[in-house]
């Protein structure tokens, strides 16, 4: 499975792509950041960011978009532009009919450095170990992209049982296993 | 000057079309709502509001667009998909080099009422007397997207001006108008 992972952001949007499956070796595919210039209107801005994207998407051809999940509680005016960001992403992944996954922060750090609590070192040290890199990848939006990445492959199984039941909850035919021996 | 003005939501994305020029009668070339499935992925539902939108900007071929102005004091929930919305609303239009105007929404209860602190029924009412309408504009966010476009008209020769003399101070030839008789 190959996912692009995106760290939103309108001055900086991390994107990082990486190939792997649950329990087998990872590997990077690229990494990199899409820049907007902070003096620019907001909607130039976002016209940068899809451009930039779509470029990652037609190059690396990912079968799966990972965003991180914008909670409102932070910076006020941070999470404006995050957020906006976060939307041209998800726009750009689901009009080419990829599936778009949403991790919050701490289900990457969890996924990545066994604690959702984790600062960027410890996120970018992991990284650079799972990926077998040579140095931590930089900007942090850089790393954090990968990260996203890598929670989603490690994540998928998880996500996807409980998007089946959820559907099957929708559909009213919850699939019941029932214990051995009983019928 | 035509006027396509958005009131985002990620639900309902009032739009509203209006032809004029400030102190001159005004016009309205057609209003609507695009609406997307609450049950849908945020994702898909972007993608349904970029159509949504492209449909409009393609059929009334608007000067300029005028989007709400998000905050997010509001509700935590609302605000991430009111932004996710207007993001998509602003890259429309900045992609087909449309100039994109934020207004926040005392700006325009001020511009159409006279009162920054007006409700949706005397915006409603106001919209309706100012564009000779049969009956308000259903539902709110319908009329709130007129009245959007309507803010803009008027407050566009104001807001032009300012941002004139902003762009000469970043150049540094900030034009100054000294009194008459004095060089």
């Amino acid at each position: 499975m190959r996912v692009l992972g995106v760290d939103p952001g309108l001055t900086r949007c991390g994107v990082g792509v990486v190939d792997g499956t649950p329990g087998r070796r990872l590997s990077m595919a690229g990494v990199g950041v899409v820049r907007t210039p902070a003096e620019a209107d907001v909607a130039e801005r976002l016209v940068l960011i899809e451009r930039g994207i779509e470029a990652w998407l037609e190059e690396y051809r990912p079968e799966c978009v990972a965003v991180e999940r914008v909670f409102s509680q932070h910076n006020v005016r941070t999470v404006m532009g995050t957020a906006q960001a976060s939307a041209v992403a998800m726009l750009c992944a689901a009009r080419r009919g990829l599936p778009v996954a949403l991790h919050t922060p701490s289900e990457v750090k969890a996924a990545v450095t066994g604690s959702g609590r984790a600062d960027k070192a410890q996120v970018g040290s992991m990284v650079t170990r799972l990926l077998r890199l040579d140095a931590p990848p930089k900007p942090a939006d850089a790393a954090d992209a990968l990260a996203l990445a890598i929670c989603h492959i490690w994540r998928a199984p998880v996500t996807n049982r409980l998007q089946e039941i959820a559907a099957a909850h929708r559909r009213g035919t919850v699939p019941v296993r029932l214990p051995k021996g009983i019928r």
